[in-house]
């Protein structure tokens, strides 16, 4: 699957070098490679600042996507997003072009790097869903005063993230994982991922697995950090909680990872693109040549990446040539330096062992358009979303009358969640964007008209709606929730 | 506001000792006072598990809610959620039927309490939004496989969480708030929290203010947390990273917090009813002793509340009679022997300052519905969700036939925020929930049908479509987000 250049039996990787310290940091992984004769050979490609410059809106020029769709295989320094040329991050571009739909933190302590929690042993790996989420950037402004964004969580994205954890715990050699979710609030959209974390958890008999809330995750992660192994969790949830582990091992700085699709995988360091340092030979290789020791690990060249691994370790317990954010001030040294130790210390074997890995198999999904036909559906009623500056009281007298005669009758009203009409006595402040659930008198099957649009248009003539969501059965299951009333 | 018993000038306090150690912690509180000669006079009522058996399905009675509504303040224990009585949680009925925006979670470093953080004088406060985004739980599945919930976020909403944490800034005589969202991916949620922070923040100017992205915030609470006074931020962030910051300190167990509205203010332990050890006098009663500290601030009381507080202090930092959980194993004591240390030390001071409070003033929001009428509003077009099996190409073939003719036409097809109509060339994986979005051939002023309505309703004669929202520009700009393409 993965190109190789035949002559050499190496593996062809798109470098993107990026922004900022990033060419420095790619250059010391480079010697690092070439010093233990790693079977890789690069494709130096384009994305970034310069690339926005020359006007390319994506950050990505086209030979940069094909580079990468041909290698299926790149590893990418910072890139940056300057100012004025749009809010659209090539980084996220890449992400979407490709689905990299994994996202892999390995948090890991280092030696001789100096945290509160030195000596604990932390050494697990986050497991972050990667593009669904609200990271789909779906915004409506409801009213004037009312933002929405979407939620969106799917089956086959959480099965999708939940295998490919299970898989990386078995590659890796570990033996738990934890799926964390906000499932007990979100039972629709978190909930799924906890239920397919159950469904398919038979399939991994030989991994530990538990459940998680994601506020006490996140609480258990600074109280006793030890107990985790592999985390899976959600976009969202996962973006906040591998920051807060790479900050248990020291810091966002030397964290790498990797971004895991079907067609491609990316692999680079957490940080940014450092300006202040940047072109002043100073920045910290370690987190893009960790990620690089990830991608050997990827492409199957274990006895190397264990060779690097053992070097960087033995060079950061030595603690001699390190950089300055690694020293006690005034004894860090430049990147070359700092290279030129663990190029030094080739061949040589640390107290930290590499842990063992072996080949990691992503489940292939099939190229065409996910879909699962309930054994029944309903259609049963629809929530109508309306700005409007009225008490909920004139509201539920307006909408019942204009509802009278048709299929439907209003049901309730909420604003924000809380039922309001019927009223039901709480204090609730109203904003102007009520939640209008109107039943049909006859449930029908399939999820046809029904009076529907009819009834949206009488609402249009007296009201401003701006949002519409039917209400519908799936399997004999209503597949929606109810808002907090007080029955 | 708040009632007072006229003949002690005594605060009356709804009391609602809740379950499992609630009754323990309660009654340990309870004594404290009594010896302190705290100004409080208790009016015990039920919620929880008892009142969810008694049939009552909101796990809060009436004659509670009156109590409540009455007193305006409230001291409670935790509340149990018993199995097979519904899914609702009895303190989030109370969250919701007083609107108790505002969830205040102080987290400092306590004596005698060994972290890998002590000495560090952590000593900052979570103000954290507590009815709005996620939490509304207004969940729809869009399709069998698709799961969504919305995220609504609101200004006066956010409003009213920023001026309570300002408040409460001058309150505590503290230096800085900084405010934490995802404003960069989610610009017109958590982009609103950010732009009113921005906005209301030079109605105080002896408050420091900065924005801190929320993944960056965990990351930064673990490397550096002195370095935060207060932090406002949305619900569900707030959730993980209060949860986050309690475990800095010593974790749940001796967290305390409160829940301030417009009609009522209830102080409570972060822990929950720790069945475990329910009912063996074993419990460490500091959480709802601290929230009843606060509570004694809330209502004036400054200097019971620093007697009290000095007590527990001092209580802590020697060491001797400390419940199980804050002892070496083997040298706990009971609950009783704790509050018996506590009241002997009642008038002593000890090495650590309480810190200088003043009354908290809440702006006090009208009780109507917020509403603001843009200078001027524009129907663009609309987004029209549907539920299909077919390709991306299929389905733009079939809705630029359908939109023909018609005020509206295709303009873009996305999946998961994903453009994939027109064809980008990216390797979207497809589920079967496709945002179609088709603009008008002529944008209307105001927000009337347009014939939105019948391309719905012609829509519905092809295709399943479960979810529409109208495109809507406000004061010249566009009120949605673009999907990510490529151009
Ligand atoms: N994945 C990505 O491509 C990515 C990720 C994050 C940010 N960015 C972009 O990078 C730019 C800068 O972002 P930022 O300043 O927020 O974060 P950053 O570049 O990571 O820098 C934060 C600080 O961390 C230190 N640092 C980071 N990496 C280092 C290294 N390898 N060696 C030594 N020190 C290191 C530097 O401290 P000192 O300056 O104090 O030495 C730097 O100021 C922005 O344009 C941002 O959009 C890109
Ligand atoms: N605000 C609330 O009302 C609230 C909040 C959270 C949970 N809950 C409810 O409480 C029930 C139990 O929840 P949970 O077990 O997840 O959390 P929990 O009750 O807080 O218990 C977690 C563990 O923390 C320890 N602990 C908590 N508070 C303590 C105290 N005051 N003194 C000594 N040890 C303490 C106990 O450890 P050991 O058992 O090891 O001694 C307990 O097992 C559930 O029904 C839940 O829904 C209510």
């Amino acid at each position: 699957m993965i190109a190789t250049s035949p002559a050499l039996a190496k593996t062809l990787v798109t470098a993107l070098p990026g922004d900022g310290i990033g060419p420095e940091v790619f250059e010391a992984t480079r010697r690092i490679f070439e010093a233990a004769e790693a079977p890789v050979e690069w494709e130096v490609a384009e994305a970034g600042a310069a690339v926005f410059r020359k006007g390319i809106a994506s950050g990505a020029p086209r030979e940069t996507l094909d580079s990468i769709a041909r290698n299926r295989i790149a590893l990418k320094g910072p890139l940056e997003t300057p100012v004025g040329y749009g809010n659209k991050s090539a980084n996220v571009t890449l992400r979407k072009h490709f689905e990299l739909y994994a996202n892999i933190r390995p948090v890991r302590e280092l030696p001789g790097v100096k945290t509160p929690f030195t000596g604990r042993g932390i050494d697990m790996v986050i497991v972050r869903e990667n593009v669904e989420d609200v990271y789909a950037g779906i915004e409506h402004m409801q009213t004037p005063d009312v933002a929405q964004c979407l939620k969106l969580m799917t089956r086959p994205g959480c099965e999708r993230i939940i295998r490919a954890a299970f898989g990386l715990a078995q590659a890796e050699d570990r033996r738990k994982l934890t799926c964390a979710t906000k499932a007990n609030i979100m039972k629709l959209t978190e909930g799924m991922m906890k239920r397919v974390f159950e469904e398919v958890g038979p399939d991994y008999p030989d991994i530990a697995q538990d459940h998680i809330i994601i506020d006490n995750c996140a609480h258990q992660l600074v109280i006793a950090p030890e107990q985790f192994d592999v985390i899976v969790t959600s976009n969202m949830n996962g973006d906040i909680i591998s920051d807060l582990a790479a900050g248990l091992v020291g810091g966002l700085g030397i964290a790498p990872s990797s971004n895991l699709g079907d067609h491609a995988a990316i692999f680079e360091a957490v940080h940014g693109s450092a300006p202040a340092i940047a072109g002043k030979g100073l920045a910290n290789p370690t987190a893009l040549l960790s990620a690089a020791i990830m991608m050997l690990r990827h492409i199957g060249a274990f006895e190397t990446a264990e060779t690097i691994e053992q070097a960087l370790f033995i060079t950061l317990a030595e603690g001699e040539n390190l950089t300055g954010d690694l020293s006690p001030r005034g004894h860090g040294v430049g990147t070359d330096k700092f290279v030129g130790q663990v190029i030094e210390n080739l061949g040589r074997t640390s107290n930290l062992p590499s842990r063992a890995y072996r080949p990691l198999e992503l489940k292939a999904w099939p190229d065409r358009t996910a879909h699962t036909e309930p054994a029944s559906r309903e259609l049963i009623g629809v929530d109508i979303f309306l700005e409007s500056s009225l008490s909920a009281a004139e509201l539920g007298a307006s909408l019942t009358a204009i509802a009278e005669g048709s299929a439907l009758r209003l049901d309730s009203i909420s604003n924000r969640g809380v039922q309001v009409w019927p009223a039901t006595g709480g204090r609730t402040f109203l904003v102007d964007h009520f939640d209008c659930r109107f039943m049909l008198n006859e449930p029908a099957a399939g999820n046809g008209p029904q009076g529907i649009s009819d009834l949206v248009k009488a609402i249009g003539q007296k009201h401003s709606w701006m949002h519409v969501e039917k209400l519908q059965r799936f399997d004999g299951k209503d597949a929606f929730e109810r808002p907090q009333g007080e029955s």
